[in-house]
């Protein structure tokens, strides 16, 4: 009896090894078929070679191929304002009326008026302030039907599409790439982790534990029936952006990434603290260069600026990918 | 060349099907030796068995099997104090030079003169000075090789061994049964994240990024040789123990576990939150009865008091591990 058992687990440990080479098996098809031919895919699918090579000197064990991905601007689109900042406003608006110290005042006024020039003049304090009021009072389970049934019905205004449509299919393949290359992806954002964690399985394929954010307060009681309840307070706790990243990626990952993409200065911080580590790094920075098919936009534009980055990750031979030139498809939804 | 490639996708995916039930046949051997056969190992195969049966009312999906594990008390020894204030005890006195301004302050006088009682006279607020002195100054890195060196030649006043080998065995056998049918585990301690994250992979196998526990102030900056680094700084951010637990697991897992298990009052919170989730639910406890093989502690213990847990856990029917009784093992070192 041992020594059948013994066979069995021999004959089904050798499935298992043969099973594990499907992966490169089926990459006879091209992985990245929304990336063209240039640097950009070139860039990625050489890194991924190296350090996935057993033997070979950059090689890193499965356990180390810690992958990080800002998301806005990076995985989905980020004009002409944030995603969330859309949403914290609409949720403002619609709670408004429990809330009648708003109407006199900034940044609470604007938002209930609309009136986005002075949100936006209201800076990132304001922005925060309107952030923190969308999901203060709410359970995390009810923030997140919140959200999901926001994300359900509201358009982008220039696409006209629901905004987990407006994802970059590039991305989508290089996420799904990089995974069935023994990669852990991770989201490393400055959104609100809450606010991401409602959709970014379905849509990416990245769980709510590999999701690090902004953060605002959460506090537990127990309810009046006894039954215990996380509550979500009205200010933030945790900025995950700039110099908040590396400290993102250390609280809530412990490791440091091999490779890491953003798209703004606001990931700078990010894509040093992957370059300084030893052996093998990838740093990638989208550059928004195609105003027929998205935005173009850099070293101006409030949202998403990326100067400083583009200089450093230019000087330091980071990939940077020229959207209208790198991409052949932006959106799932093109032909 | 397509019905051929066609062919031996099905064949490989065969192969992978077949591979898959690895698990399921290796279970004919029992996957939790050291549990005896008592009410405890019942409650565990019973649940597994319920909530990983296709189709079955109770089912879960893989991604939602989620077990979080307090880790002192409940995966290793706590006794006769915290392994983390031994180190920051240790390190604290190897420091001491540096630090003129110790020598005359609470609680690090005592801490230096080895005074236990004094130190223990200052409570948590102390013993939390002491945690946050001993890391303070360090980047992540140099911390985590302080960890380790400590580790590899300190050892248990009692067992006279190094206490990374004072985990306990049916605990071990749990964590790998659990991760055989599905589940993701993750330590969530009050101790410090990155006293743990230097050695829960190795020993048992939990790596980093699934290591919820206290956490101190960190800060990124451009050292003057241009390069990034994380500094801890000594302060706590973040104290993930009693009500903190619950707020740990959202901030870090995003995920309500299905399954929990720890020792003392302070896993609490983290197994009401667990308990009051829809769906089954496994609560379990460590209930420390061997003073002969470890030790016998629980209302009246200042190090992992176990007092109203056990009256909520018993009146709610949690699963309460006798240690002396449902325990054959401890210790892997045992024969």
């Amino acid at each position: 009896m041992v020594s059948f058992r013994l066979a069995r687990q021999h004959l089904l440990a050798a499935l298992l090894a043969l099973a594990c080479f499907t992966p490169a098996l089926a990459q006879t098809t091209d992985p990245l078929p929304s990336w063209g031919n240039g640097a950009a895919k070139k860039d990625i699918t050489e890194f991924v070679a190296r350090v996935t090579a057993p033997g070979g000197p950059d090689f890193v064990p499965p356990a180390q191929r810690i992958a990080t991905f800002d998301n806005d601007g990076t995985l989905w689109v980020e004009k002409p304002i944030y995603v969330q900042v859309v949403f914290a406003v609409d949720r403002v608006r619609a709670t408004a009326r429990q809330h009648p110290e708003w109407q006199k005042k900034q940044p609470f006024k604007a938002a209930i008026e609309n009136d986005m020039a002075t949100l936006a003049a209201s800076g990132s304090k304001g922005l925060l302030q309107i952030v923190a009021a969308s999901q203060a009072g709410l359970t995390p389970e009810e923030y997140d039907k919140t959200v999901l049934a926001w994300l359900a019905v509201a358009l982008h205004p220039r696409f006209n599409r629901p905004y987990t449509e407006l994802v970059y299919q590039p991305m989508l393949e290089l996420l799904a790439y990089l995974r069935a290359n023994g990669f852990k992806t991770f989201i490393v954002s400055g959104g609100g982790a809450d606010f991401m964690r409602a959709w970014t399985e379905k849509i990416y394929g990245i769980p709510p534990e590999q999701v690090v954010g902004s953060m605002g307060g959460l506090k537990f009681e127990m309810t009046r029936d006894g039954s215990p309840a996380l509550i979500n307070l009205p200010h933030i706790d945790f900025i995950d952006d700039g110099p908040g990243k590396p400290v993102g990626i250390e609280r809530f990952i412990g490791r440091r990434p091999i490779f890491a993409f953003g798209n703004s200065d606001g990931d700078l911080q990010m894509l040093q603290w992957t370059a300084a580590g030893s052996g093998a790094r990838f740093m990638g920075l989208v550059h928004h260069t195609d105003a027929e098919r998205e935005y173009a936009y850099d070293r101006h534009s409030h949202v998403g600026r990326l100067d400083k980055a583009l200089d450093e990750g230019t000087a330091k031979g980071w990939t940077i990918v020229d959207m209208k030139r790198d991409w052949t498809r932006i959106f799932p939804f093109e032909p």
